[in-house]
């Protein structure tokens, strides 16, 4: 009835090449692919979900498959939407168009799916098999899920130290630790982020950017949000952060009533301790629609974000430099009293990326 | 005339295999390994050498082929020998063999051969080729290698850290930072080394065997021998490095003149600055003919081999934990005051063992 077919996994494998195309654009929409196989097996139909707004990765396919859909399988890498948003049901298209069966990667975390769509198809009598490559697609769309199931963002903390575990000298100076094509990965990861999260002694200190920088970006990107923890109001509003236009949001515990151009935001969150309340600030970027959110920050704050246990990737990327004695620490931590204690994580991948290294730990 | 044929290739990559099964046993002796392709192009013979007294990888494969090496060729990822050691030439065996090509991954550096095989088989009309995948017929014997061009040990630095850059907590404990896998590579590797360095702080604080534990070890291998930095007598006889019987050389400044048992020997060398003199340590280890020097140490006899540029390789296992504030780090070093003072590597390799990575450093 619902059994996985030999050619499921590989035209699954294509589906999910075709979702990633969208990875820097589709936010805040799931990144989703779609590959059409006619009754003869062969592909008739691909499409990917391009950007919030825009058709959906089922419709593109369904387009370019025209009659040749009918009494064929199509291949998405997330359950079809069965509710009308900007676009119109894509279950509901799947089904008009004729298909005989559907193969899914996974269920629609998002409530207004949520098994849904799967149910519409099997109700048109649509053969559906769910669950061919899960593992890649939920990491496809970890942000997106992370958001739909907790309402936080997915928190990515991006490190970058040296071989023994330093980011600056003694006298502060610490460009660079790592290589170009190191940095080059980071504006990659940047452009699949909502946010990117600061603190105001990265802006006071390094003044900078905080956008994507690469030779081609693609069609539609729009820059991630710029996130500035600035409780004391001390980010000046000629600092490089604010030059390019995208909204800044200025995290406090009040309002600073200061006069701030039109894309500068204070973002009022609760105090802890006298300070931002961390984890009220990610419940206010989650209500944002924000799904992932990439820190690039100095110690302290990196380090109370892994501490209270706030975020879920470590991104640490390895420069083949010592930095000696005196160095600042990669991290704010407190001190251990026993190795039962330490925080301990899992190793998700190595890389290395020229001559340095990227590991991604997840927490 | 000497031109590189598409199979030649295949059949070095072959014979490098074969060459590795020695890499644990061959000492003071390079790893060789050898492939006898027979005139009609089959594979006829296969050797390596496998331990230090016995017959060559060339001898083996020779034996195996018989006859059928007549007008074949001979893959050999080192030099055939010309000269008369514990066994006869190889190169004259070749030439007796009758093979009319032979295929050699690298020269050896070796100054008794140097080149004078592959001229011996030139003067017997043989056609020979020098230089098919040398990258990795010089990786297999990199430490004999370097003996050779230096008359010093290639000396690996193993290093155990956290993310943040710490071997041990603040109150001293470090059990265990890397996991169970990465812990047997440790092993896999101490087992390729003809030397284990240490000082006598890890002695008297870990009390460590220093030996390799593993499963299975290859027939007739021989633990390496302990090198132990002890200028002031401070290791105790009761220590459990002494207690397998292998040899232990305490490296001092003058002869403590104490009552040692007959596997133990004092190494006495020049001092420097009131220490030993690492550099004058390393030419006597050269001496005894021991090509890899694979040092586990503390943060201070590693960092000074680091900084005193003695060292070659470094070995990063990091392990996937935080270690926190006060932490001990991976090396002492001194203080840089600017990022164009600080020791710069070439990243090697980057491979996750376990839950654990390890990063190879050129230095």
């Amino acid at each position: 009835m619902t059994a996985v077919l030999s050619q499921d996994v590989v035209h699954m494998q294509q589906a999910l090449q075709l979702a990633a195309k969208g990875q820097q654009t589709t936010r805040p929409n799931p990144n989703v692919g779609c590959v059409i196989v006619s009754a003869a097996g062969e592909v008739v139909g691909e499409g990917w979900h391009a950007r919030a707004g825009e058709p959906h990765a089922e419709v593109h396919a369904l387009r370019m498959a025209g009659e040749r859909a009918q009494g064929g399988t199509a291949y998405v890498t997330l359950e079809p939407c069965s509710h009308y948003g900007r676009t119109p049901p894509c279950a509901e298209a799947l089904v008009e168009a004729g298909v005989a069966r559907v193969v899914v990667a996974m269920e629609d975390p998002f409530h207004q799916v949520a098994g849904r769509g799967i149910q519409r198809l099997q109700q048109a009598g649509i053969e559906v098999v769910v669950g061919v490559e899960e593992a890649a697609a939920h990491a496809l769309n970890k942000g997106f899920i992370h958001h739909c199931q907790t309402g936080l963002p997915l928190v990515q903390v991006k490190l970058a130290a040296s071989i023994d575990g330093a980011t600056a000298l003694a006298t502060g100076e610490s460009q660079w630790i790592t290589g170009p094509e190191a940095r080059r990965d980071v504006h990659e990861a940047r452009a699949c982020a909502g946010a990117i999260l600061t603190g105001a002694d990265t802006v006071l200190y390094d003044n900078p950017q905080l956008n994507v920088r690469l030779e081609s970006l693609p069609e539609g990107f729009q820059q991630p949000v710029r996130i500035v923890i600035d409780s004391l109001g001390r980010v000046p509003l000629d600092a490089t952060i604010f030059a390019d236009g995208t909204p800044v949001y200025l995290v406090r515990t009040r309002a600073l009533g200061m006069d701030y151009p039109e894309h500068v935001h204070e973002l009022i969150v609760p105090d802890r301790h006298g300070k931002v309340d961390l984890a009220a600030m990610l419940a206010a970027v989650g209500k944002m629609n924000i799904h992932t959110l990439w820190c690039e920050a100095g110690h302290q704050l990196a380090g109370a974000l892994i501490e209270q246990q706030l975020a879920q990737e470590l991104w640490l990327y390895i420069g083949p430099k010592l930095m000696g004695q005196g160095a600042q620490p990669v991290l704010a931590l407190p001190q251990y009293k026993a190795m039962r204690d330490v925080p301990c994580f899992t190793l998700s991948s190595a890389e290395p990326i020229g001559n340095d290294v990227k590991l991604i730990y997840l927490l």
